[in-house]
Order: C-alpha cells, then structure tokens, then sequence
C-alpha cells in the first residue's frame, strides 16, 4: 500500500488514496467521496442529527503526548460522542484534513489507519471532506447521525427531581494528560491513564439504548468537564442541581495517582474534560444505578439530582459543602434562557 | 452589538455571540447551535447531500488581497456551489472556524457579518459548529442540501453525444486574482475582475433548476478550472470531450486585461479556477444554449461535445489543435474506473 504523502500525492491523490482506503460507504449512500458532495437517502421516521469539532495542533494536542494513530481515532470519537449523546447512531462523517507541507507521511499514514480504524469499528463510514495545506496539522470532522424522530436526547429536557447519571469513570484523562505532559509512564497505571487521554472510548452505544427504552430525554458528553458540562444542561433546562461529591465514579488507583502527580482528585474529576463520558438525567422513579449498569453494559453511577434552585449545589455524605477555593462558583447556571 | 473578540469572549462567548446573530435556523430544524448536535427531520421523497471544504490563511487566502466581509461570503458560497452542483438546495450549514490569538476582532467581525449575509441569502442557516484556537485562520464549512430522491447530478452520468454547457464566464476570478496580486486595481474593469474572485456569486438555483425541468443527469461545479473538472467528469463517466475553444464564454474586456496584466486569456479561462460556475450536459436534442438561458436565468454557453473517444480534444473553429504547450497533454481522463 502507497504511503500517503501530499507531496508526492498531491492534493488530489491524497483524497484518491484515503478513498480507496475507506472502500464503499454501504448501502444507505447513494454516493460517497468522488462528487461535489455525498449522497443520503433519509429513512422515513428517523431525524437526522450534525455534529462539528475541530483540533488544532499546538492547541488541542501535541505530537509530544499524542501520536498519528491515537490521534486518527480521537478525532473521530470527539465527534461521534457528541451524536451518541444525542441518542444517534452514527451514519457517516466528512474530514477536513489540514497538513503541512512537511508533514511526516508515516504520520499521515498512521493518522488514516487509525482514523478509518474507528470509523470501521463505529459503523461509520468517511463520506466526503477536503484536503488542504495549512500551517499546522489542523483536522475537522462533521458527523451524522440518525435517531427515531422526536427521540433526541436534549441538554434541555431535564427536569427537577431527575436524577443524574454519568457513565464509566471520570478524571482520568485529565489525570493522563499531566502524565503525559510530564513524561511520567514508568508504571502501568501511569500508562493506563495516558491511554485514557490519548484514545478515548466514548459510550457510543449508551445514547440509542436510553432513546429505544424511553430511560432518557436530557443528555451530554462530558468533553469540557463534568461542572461545565452540567453547567449547559442546568442552564438549558432553567434548573439548578445538587452533586453528591463521593458518588462521582473514580478509577481504582485514580486518587494515589493524583497524589504523586500533585493534582487534587476531585477537582480532576469535577473539571478534567475529554472523559468523553455520558451524562444523562433519568425519572426519579426509573431503574437504579446497578440496573441501569446491567441494561446498557456500562457502568452507571447516579451522582446527583436535577432541582428548582438554578444553582449548583456540591454535597459531601449529605453535608453541603463549598467549593469557591476551586474556583466552582463562578460558575452561574441560570434560570430560563431570555432568548428562547 | 458586541465586538467579536476571541479573547474577551472566549470560545464559549463566541460561539453565543455568532448563535444569536445567526438567529433561529427556522421550523426544518428541530434543534440548531446549542445542543451537542443540531437536528433535522427530513421530508419523505427527497434525497440529502453533504459537502465540506476547508480554506487556509495562506494558502487559500491572504489578508492582502481579501477582507473579512468577503471571505465570508466566499467561505459559504464555494460550498453552496458544490450543493447546487448536485442540483440540491441548501438547508443548513456547520462551521469550524479557527482562529489565532491575535486575530483581530473587527475581521472576525466583519467574516461573520458576510457569512451570516450570504446564508440569509441563501436561505441557508448555521446550523452548528466549533470554535478553536489555531495559528491562522483556518475555516472549514460542511454544507447540507437536498434534492428530489434520485435527482442528484452526478460527475458519473455525462454520455457521448451530450452537449457540454457552462453557466457565465470563466476565468474572472484568475485574472482578479493576478491583478489583486500585483496591486493593479485602478480602473473600473480590474476592481471588477478582483471582485470576481473576492467574492464569486455562485449560480446556486441552477442545479435545482435542471433536476426539476429534469433537462441534465451530470453537473460539476468549475472550481479547479474548465480542463481539470470537465476531466473529473470524463474520468468518472468514461468518456471523452471536444471543446470548442472559441465557445467558451468570457467576460467583455477579458481579453484586453489578461494582455494587459500579461497573462495568456485562454489559459486562464482553462485553467483559472475559482469561478464557481456550473458545468453540466444535456442531451443533444435538449433545447439550444439561448433557451436554456432564458429559462435558467443565467447565460449559457454550449462548449462542446461528449465523446467515446476517452481523450480530451480542442478545436479552434472547426480546426483541431494541441494546447501541448500549455500543459494540457499530461491530462489523462480516460476509461471507466476500473475499482467501481
């Protein structure tokens, strides 16, 4: 198999290669990369939902602490967390893919390999996108999805006395990325954590499960931070909530890690965003967390519950608890949106 | 109305700022920027098509020869014209946009300001996207269109005995960009050439046009120039071509300029690109280029014939001849694909 070099390829023979690579898109395109644009037949009862997210070298990683495999992948798993989180299946993506002219074609290679990997894994095929020169690596991915019609999941469906649940464990990647940064992987755990930051694995599946069982109208991938992420879902909703601190889901070994890396665990684990993790709000009568984890084949920690304050309130064993030192109160939820 | 500026806003900030320019996306969109995806419900009977480009400070574009206002209308509009190259009208629009520190918050501004005017024209809403830090201004917009189910126009579907028709002039937007290069801007006709590539006027009503009246089953939008997406076509379809050199439409005063700025004006119309009109064939006995023109609303020139032949031949009035010279010979278009 060619190695993929713009300089050698071009722009268009690039474009030809990762086609090739790619191979079909499947049935439901009626035309994939090779046109102006592709082509899809809508499947009636079905909305259709669009995502975009960027990464730019320098600024959302370094080929210090990341490389081209891990790196094709997340680019892909950023985008599809965000259609599982509305409670979509992926159907397809486009890539903009921006790469300078020195750019290492092992790396390109690497990068694609990874990228179509996710793609093959996610049943999500590469539909269409560009192929451009730029200063820095500079990558962007549009994905589609689709969910049964009016079953979306929404960050403005949560309803006071809902409870919140969050999938898997949160922190870690956080937690990685200073390991990562300061070249501390001499352990296995170390490595485990830098393998959370550098590949994610986002629940893609838990979203369409909770839309087909009617467990869920409100949900979120926490990418910014389980605070900020929460944040957009209380502002949204025009509710305030209330987190009980010692509910929310650690790694085994997270908080002896995060001692020897000089973090503090629960600030790790309340604002380290690319968890990738979902976060979603269920009746307060709907199954509990350990059924919940048997449903949907991930774990499932209830951390909290929606309420009427439009604020976020921290608890710690029932005790309220303050947590400005950590700079948690400049975050302002809410009340109703003015503007909608 | 507040300044755009990355840095008092923030990304989150920014991104609120260009949502509530941008306004409600309107009643196709069940859901728009806000959410971790925006939704559609599609309508029964009609196909989707998703195209992204992406445009590089640099190498797409410099702040020498542009302005804010007009790179944002041009970056929609190159993607529009590759949604009405499917013969799809547009429905709704992402946007990455990447942005380096510094940048400055009255061109922020003002690219918001001609995105969001050409998208109002269009009728075409942001829909979502993604705000980033980058070195330059790096811009990437995936467009979604949709066309009558089985109408799109495709690059595969041109046939040997079909006329060849493009839509306006070519080579326009070249010289304006020749002449933007050199600083020539001091009469009238050159500030009308730059403008031409500053800020093309896509045909996007063309393409939809043709699948209705049902008069075409082949488009492509000319954005690397006459030669190289007329050969995309024959590529795809098999087939070969004559142009008729002295057919093929320019602007008044194009030749005189292109002397004057001491460029060869066949070459530029040929290979200019970036003029973002629409070529697409009809068949022999559709009717004649001016009642085409009358009834698509735009002028249309008949530039040649599809042929068995699998080459790409020119003909000055009748008379065959080489353009050799000009670089033309190392197109190869030729022969079905042998991997579809």
């Amino acid at each position: 198999m060619a190695t993929l070099d713009l300089n050698t390829l071009g722009e268009f023979g690039l474009i030809e290669a990762v086609r090739r690579r790619a191979g079909d898109p499947g049935r439901r395109w009626r035309r994939g990369i090779g046109d102006d644009a592709a082509v899809l037949r809508p499947v009636q009862g079905r909305d259709l939902v669009f995502t975009a997210d960027a990464l730019s070298e320098g600024v959302h990683f370094r080929w210090s602490t990341t490389d081209g495999r891990s790196l094709g992948r997340k680019t892909l798993a950023v985008n599809l967390s965000d259609v599982g989180a509305m409670g979509a299946r992926p159907l397809g993506f486009l890539l903009c893919l921006g790469l300078p002219v020195d750019a290492d074609s092992r790396r390109i290679d690497a990068f694609v390999t990874g990228l179509l990997d996710e793609a093959a894994e996610a049943r999500c095929p590469l539909i269409g996108g560009d192929t451009v020169r730029a200063d820095v690596w500079n990558l962007s991915v549009t994905a589609i999805g689709e969910v049964e019609a009016g079953g979306a999941l929404r960050r403005d469906r949560a309803r006071p006395g809902d409870r919140i649940c969050v999938t898997g464990t949160l922190g870690g990647s956080a937690l990685g990325l200073r390991l990562l940064e300061a070249g501390s992987l001499d352990s296995r755990a170390e490595r485990r954590f830098a393998k959370l930051h550098q590949r994610p694995h986002p629940p893609y599946e838990v979203g369409p499960k909770l839309v087909r069982a009617g467990l869920a109208a409100c949900a979120i991938d926490i990418s910014d931070g389980l605070v900020r992420d929460l944040g957009h879902v209380l502002e949204q909703s025009g509710c305030g909530a209330e987190l009980a601190l010692e509910r929310i889901p650690l790694l085994s070994g997270f908080r002896g890690e995060c001692e020897r890396a000089g973090c503090d665990p629960e600030e790790m684990a309340l604002s380290g965003g690319e968890d990738f993790e979902l976060l979603f709000t269920v009746a307060a009568d709907a199954p509990d967390a350990e059924r919940l984890t048997k449903r949907l084949g991930v774990r499932v920690s209830d951390i909290g519950v929606i309420t009427r304050t439009g604020r976020l309130d921290f608890f710690r064993k029932d005790k309220r608890v303050s947590l400005a030192n950590k700079g948690f109160e400049h975050f302002k939820p809410l009340g109703p949106r003015s503007d909608k």
